[in-house]
Parts: structure tokens; sequence; C-alpha cells
């Protein structure tokens, strides 16, 4: 039986009810509109924990542009009956205000990792996932908290907060959840056109392409340019970057000659795809 | 007895034993040099809780001139017979390494509240001084963390800090202590010469003359002149800032037409005295 629970002093009290019962808190922040990739850090969090607190929040400061945070797709009936199925205890979902009742003045900032990548043309979006993220850790107080590596710049920074600030948590990674075809879930996926889903999948064909010539030995600018042979074949696609960059740093690197991420952000019309694979060096 | 422990996992282990045993936990962070203003917050956090955390860190991310971050005064066996003295639990006294083992990426930034007055001549001061707070309080998770109103831009910047981000902790702000002459205690206070020492409780007594022609209906301009007028009889005094804010915002008003704080920043030959005075409309 999952609990909706709209207000903070709410899941406070549901935590200390459970922390009082010796259970741990697993914490799996999502901003709604669940899909399978959401369905396994359910998953690993019921695995790992006594109390899973599932939260729905749409967190504005984190969007740039208006018009992403005004069609991001909110579902929360069914986001509930799936929070049900996969036995979260907890659906955490307030408001606006609720989080934001005053002006926000306070913002965690992580410098470098928030930067390149993704944060070249979203600025303020990292920004704006540390500070919602802090607060639903200082609001949780998780043991554990839970994240896709499908947004590995996200994850990447939020590791480094979470170390740098000292929160009493860990960062769980979980890896992407991919459809048959192999588009990584998201839930901006059910913004294609069904002619832009069948497109869809090349996005991961360009980084598997990339990933194979890396092994092959070949350095990174030969590497990306299988990748532009793959998504080349349809003009539809706009590639906004595609890199290879330090797993850990996320700064370009010229070789392999440590773990990479071959990382990208390919727009479909109106609709912004990221999407990374991890490679190792043999 | 207070017991000295140097490490984020033993301070973790000694508030989790606590925990267990049913105790509320009061946090008292200070850079040490212990004086009678630190006196009232470890009291007053004695009164209120069961276990007592003072901390001792001279951060150095707040610092803006290393010469001041040189100097501050560091007196640790001292400081530790103080806590005994006042019957505080555990002085967490980490080193540099310990709070900060790698490069420090992850800020937490106040917006408005740390610009003006202290911060428009310490750039990125209370930047840092919100970030070790924030580690401080991830670190220690205390019921209450004790600030002494001396230090008013501070307890502004950080009374919102814990708003905005949700730290599950009452901020609990302890009024300035005063030597007999008026002087606001400071570690700083032992750097003066003793020629220095007798002049500078004109500092405290500008911010009287200035309350008083607010009290008696005189706009912000006339009222700091009779600061003006106590400070130089002075001329070693540099007064780097003295105005008249909102108790809460920081923002200059032009009259009391609300509670407001005379504050100022003063400097005698290199070191630099701050004092405040709340000052309430009848």
């Amino acid at each position: 039986m999952t609990t909706l629970v709209e207000t903070i002093a709410g899941v406070r009290q549901a935590v200390a009810r459970a922390r009082q019962r010796g259970l741990t808190i697993g914490l799996v922040p999502t901003m709604g509109a669940l899909h399978e990739g959401h369905g396994a850090l359910l998953r690993q969090a019921r695995d790992e924990n006594g109390l899973v607190v599932a939260s729905l929040f749409v967190n504005p400061i984190q969007f740039n542009r208006s018009d992403d945070f005004e069609k991001y797709p909110r579902t929360l009936q069914t986001d509930l009956e799936y929070c049900q199925r996969l036995h979260a205890d907890v659906l955490f979902a307030p408001s606006a205000g609720e989080m934001y009742p005053a002006q926000q003045l306070s913002f965690v900032e992580v410098a470098e990792l928030g930067e390149g990548l993704c944060g070249a043309s979203r600025p303020g979006h990292f920004r704006g996932v540390a500070t919602v993220v802090a607060k639903l850790l200082n609001i949780v107080q998780p043991d554990r908290a839970y994240f896709g590596e499908k947004d590995a710049q996200q994850l990447a920074v939020l590791t480094r907060m979470v170390a740098d600030l000292n929160f009493a948590c860990t960062v769980v990674r979980v890896a992407t959840v991919r459809e048959a075809d192999g588009l990584a879930m998201s839930s901006r996926n059910v913004r294609l056109t069904a002619k832009e889903r069948q497109m869809a999948p090349a996005v991961y064909e360009a980084l598997l392409a990339t990933a194979a010539e890396l092994r092959a030995g070949r350095d990174v600018e030969s590497a990306k340019r299988a990748a532009g042979l793959v998504l080349e074949k349809f003009p539809e696609f706009r590639v906004e970057y595609l890199e290879v960059v330090d797993a850990e740093t996320l700064r370009p690197v010229e070789r392999m000659d440590r773990p990479v991420l071959v990382i990208t952000a390919v727009w479909l019309e109106s609709v912004r795809l990221i999407d990374n694979l991890r490679c190792d060096p043999r």
C-alpha cells in the first residue's frame, strides 16, 4: 500500500516512525511520468531498505525553458498506481508552494561537473537539480538515494555534492533501462511522434558505434566520425553534443586510456534525448 | 568530561550513541579561541540538549585574505579546557584534510543576504561560511545549532540557508556578549594593542548614538552623522561601513519604520571589528 503524502511534515513523520522501528530508508527522487527506468530504481530501493520513499516533483528551478517545464508530462494517478505495484511505501508529491514557500535564495552549485555537456545549453539546470536534491535529502534523510545512469552528468554532480557536503547518505547508481530496440527509457519519449520514435534508437546505435571504434583502438576523433555516420542517415536529428569524457571528471579525453563515457544529447524536433554508454579500456 | 574528536566518523559515532539513548543534539560551531561569547552559546546549548557538540575549525574557504587566516588565533588546549568547564560533551576539531579531503567543488550560495555589508569587502566569505556550516550540519545532524547575534549577517545567511534547504535543525540565535566597557567579545580582540583596546569601545558607542537618534525619530542620514561624531574622535578608526538595514532582509532603510539593525565594520590598524545593535520602532 503506497501512501500519498503531500507535505514535508507528513513525509518527515512517516520517516520518523520507520526509524523508530529500526528501518533503513531508501529515497527514489523522480519527476513522475514513471516508466521502467524508474521501476529499476524502485525495485533496487525495495530490495535494500525497510522503507521506500519515492518523490514526485517537477522542479521548476531546474528548467531553463518554460515550455519544457509546462510540457513535462504529469500523471500523478498512474504514477501512484505504479508505485503501488512496486511496493513503495510512500509517494511524496509536494506542490511547488510546499517546496518553495518563499523565494529560493539558497542554491547548491557544483563547479566544473555541472558546466559542460548538458550544462552548456541548460544554464542553471544542474544548480536547480543539486538544490532540489539537497532539499529532498534534508527532508527525507535517507540512508540511500537512487539515481539512474541515463542521467550521467546529473549522477556525477549529485555524487560529488553528497561527498563534498557530507550528506549522511549513499548515492546508488542504477543501470539505464532500454526499450527492446535500444532506446533509453525517458519520460520525454512519449512526446515523440510515431515516425520520430522509429528513428530514436539510432541515438543508442551511434553510441555503440563510437564505443566499438574506441575498443578497436581508434582515437576519439575517428570514433566520433562513426557516430556521425549513423546519425546522418536521418536529417531530422540535430546533435547538440556527442563527446567522449572521463567517466568521473566528465572532462573530454583524446583516447580511451581510462574509463570513459560516450555521452550525447540529440534533438528530434522539439524533443531532446540524452543517452550515454560507459566504456572501459581493456 | 569533554571528548576531543578529530574525525567525521568519530563524531558521527558519538552522535549515533546519543540518539540511541534518546538524547537531543545541540551543535555550537566555532573557529576556536573561545571567549565568553562562545560561552553563552555553549551554556544555552547545555540547557537545551542532551548532547552538546562544539566544533572547532578555522575554515580556510571563508577567508578571502590569507594573512587573516594565518593570524587567526589557534588555542586548542585552552579551548578544550573551556569546553570542559562548560560541560560540552564533544569537541569536534577536524583537520583541514578531514573536512576537505579533495578539492571542494560544491558550494552553498545564499543570494542577496550574503552580498552587501561584510560580503562586499569579503568576496566568497559567506559562501565559505554557508558551505562549511552545511557540512557540519550534515556531519552532526543536530536538533539545534547555536550562533551569536554579533555576526548578524552570518546569522541571517545561515537562518535563510537552513530554511531554504530544509535542514532538519533549528537555528538558535544568542545575544552578543560584551566586555564591561561595551566592546563586543571577539576572537580578534586579542590582536588589538593596549592603546587600540582602549579606543575599541567607541564602536559600540557609535551604534548606541545612532540608535538613540533613530529612536528620537531622526532619519537614517542624520542618525549616521551621530555615529560619525563618536568615531572621528579617534583618527585611528577606518570605517568600512556603518549602515541601518532591515533586520531580516539586511537591505538599507531610510527611516526606522520596521525592526532594523545598526551594523558596522571598523578597522583599527590591521584588526577588523564588527558589531551591530537591533533597534525596534515603538
